[in-house]
């Protein structure tokens, strides 16, 4: 049922208002390795900078909080990490090299990094095999559910498992947004070999869905595995064995699942947007134009009204830069062709346009007729509800 | 008084639900010239695709109307676009390539030619030297209020005038968003001349101001004056003289005051936001800076609930992917310093982040402190109302 040697806990360490719980721990009983994809933008947080450099070590813990980003703090910012890092190295016996750290909440405020060290022997005390449940809930900020996903995998036939948890439901966009993500196995893997399979698959499911459009200081994704290295060759997994295959496929669906968890938990959101470019010159364009039309606040509107005024979809194509065929797109939403050859299809009706847009999940494909490259992206509606909870997300 | 020689209508001919006027014209009664800037989106409406062909010519009249974009709309947008400059032809006894037109309002549904063809007559012979706030309104779409700027400027000892209108409100974003802007003078100017001044105060006004990041299908800046090669050198400004230098200024102010009332205006908007990236490596790079905050939503909604939330700041700065010392940079609201070195200002206190965001107009400066360019640009907040006025838009 469980991950073997994976142990989880989580507790309130006096960081968040409304006493929920704030600081989560993974401990393994056998050193890991980590696979991990780190923010792009250029403000860095305190533990995104620490991980970072961790990443290429065993891996024996994992320590997350909430409530606060440990971001713009300049020195201090490393100090209070490193503070975490310490106290919990002393408290497993285990170099501090050894301890991933993440965090996610409010930017530019001291972390109190005292009362996370008054947690920690109360952590490890309580992680326990079935403690992901208090793990999840303990990284979540403005999101309304834990997101955990979990899935078997046969590898030479034993049974592995594959298990995921995220918070992020704002400032989410590609190349990591306000979200964490990690992703545990007792399938043992060659770091070379996982670095790669992790990324492409971060990259069809993290990397593909919008929120807002924008990106944080302390996104992280990371996946943490029993070093193939140091196992038997008869248990590993090679890049072109079946094993390989297999273990990438579920891996790529528990990124998605969760991908599509925080898509689905967007700040307000009431509708889940699936948008696919197809046909593009190359993968970059489809996956711009997907984008362009994602992050388009008229669009996200528009989904809101649950009235369908195509032109903003096209307004936002043409502005994608993409090399497109200005007279030659095709529109499908629902799998219902709304615009044919650039102008409204014949299909279309004042009916149609009035009822198109009323399930919860809207499905909009874009031909572009112009190449044979697509992407897929996730992305949600915008609502009065975004406004409401970023006008007073510190309040 | 007037800006000799242009006369100016506006009429009801059906194309509102609402009754609002909507078609305008003006009329010259010289020959002018134009320099425009259009929409660099991909996807161009009929009406930019004939006024970009007939920018080259001698002018005589420009018409305009709202209530429908006639973008997206196959050979038929051409086909109506050019009965309404037949009809108006007809009418003044122009020729058709003397004609400049454009269109805003929804994108995809066909331009009822018709109905404006019918009203060409009255429009022509309801044109007049105080016309223009008639002018003004008719090509209103969700704009509350016309929008008109005017100012004298001296030339050789002759005052002449430079007067501009512009709508919009939504999809506003550079390269001409859901924007149409006019600007008409009476001092002759050579083309060549005058295409250049045009395109450089297009680019710090109308081009440095975004409300939600969308840019449409129809935005045209149109800029019309008598021909400076038809006129005695005496009465011209050549680009070396005080007077190309009195003129530009005064171009600029017009173009900047409109572009402020297009943001003021902004859809749902409250509060004016100007940003100024300060010290960047290069213009390019400033400008970068400041439109990744001004577009960010999370920076938006932080206007909106006042409540100082600097982090979303730094995160927009961050991934603006401008080359930046990310410990090293300062920000400032309203003159006050809020963060020194990448983190919180020691002047900063909770009473400073709870009032320092209340008055309706705020200025940001963020300096980089890494070169000697700067840019300025313009937005507004994001607030309910704007998913109120783009969820119903059409309804």
């Amino acid at each position: 049922m469980y991950i073997k040697n994976f142990l989880f806990s989580g507790k309130y360490c006096g960081l968040k208002k409304n006493r929920d719980l704030d600081v989560g721990l993974m401990v393994s009983k056998i050193p890991l390795r980590v696979s991990a994809v780190f923010t792009k933008n250029k403000i860095k947080a305190a533990p995104v900078i620490i991980s970072k450099s961790h990443s290429k070590n065993v891996i024996k813990a994992l320590i997350v909080n909430s409530g606060n980003a440990n971001a713009c703090n300049g020195d201090y910012g490393l100090d209070d990490a490193r503070r975490v890092i310490h106290g919990l190295s002393k408290e497993l016996e285990v170099m501090e090299s050894n301890i991933f750290v993440c965090s996610t909440g409010v930017i530019g405020e001291r972390l109190n990094a005292s009362l996370i060290e008054s947690g920690i022997p109360e952590l490890v005390k309580s992680a326990k095999e079935d403690g992901l449940d208090d793990f999840a809930k303990s990284i979540m900020t403005t999101d309304t559910f834990p997101k955990i996903a979990s899935k078997d995998v046969s590898i030479n036939n034993s049974i592995y498992k594959i298990t995921g948890v995220a918070k992020g439901s704002g400032m989410i966009m590609p190349d990591m947004a306000t979200m964490l993500a990690f992703i545990f196995t007792d399938i043992p893997i060659k770091k070379e070999l996982a670095d790669a399979m992790f990324k492409e698959c971060v990259d069809l499911s993290f990397n593909s869905i919008t929120v807002d459009g924008d990106t944080s200081t302390n996104d992280t994704a990371a996946f943490f595995y029993p070093d193939g290295e140091q196992i038997s060759s008869k248990f590993q997994i090679g890049k072109t064995d079946a094993n390989y295959a297999s273990a990438k496929k579920v891996l790529l669906e528990i990124c998605f699942e969760l991908a599509k968890m925080i898509v689905k938990d967007g700040e307000g959101a009431s509708k889940l947007i699936t948008i696919t470019a197809l046909n593009a010159r190359t993968e970059t364009e489809a996956k711009r134009v997907a984008f362009t039309v994602a992050n388009s606040p008229l669009f996200k509107t528009m989904i809101t009204g649950e009235d369908l005024n195509w032109g903003r979809i096209m307004a936002a194509i043409g502005r994608s830069f993409a090399r497109i065929k200005p007279n030659d797109i095709d529109i499908y939403i629902n799998d219902k062709i709304i615009v044919e050859n650039s102008a409204a299809s014949e299909e279309l009706n004042k009916n149609i346009e009035r009822t198109i847009l009323s399930p919860k999940e809207i499905n909009l494909k874009i031909d572009l007729k112009c190449g044979k490259a697509s992407r897929t992206v996730l992305t949600c509606n915008l609502t009065k509800e975004y406004i409401d909870i970023n006008a007073s997300y510190r309040s």
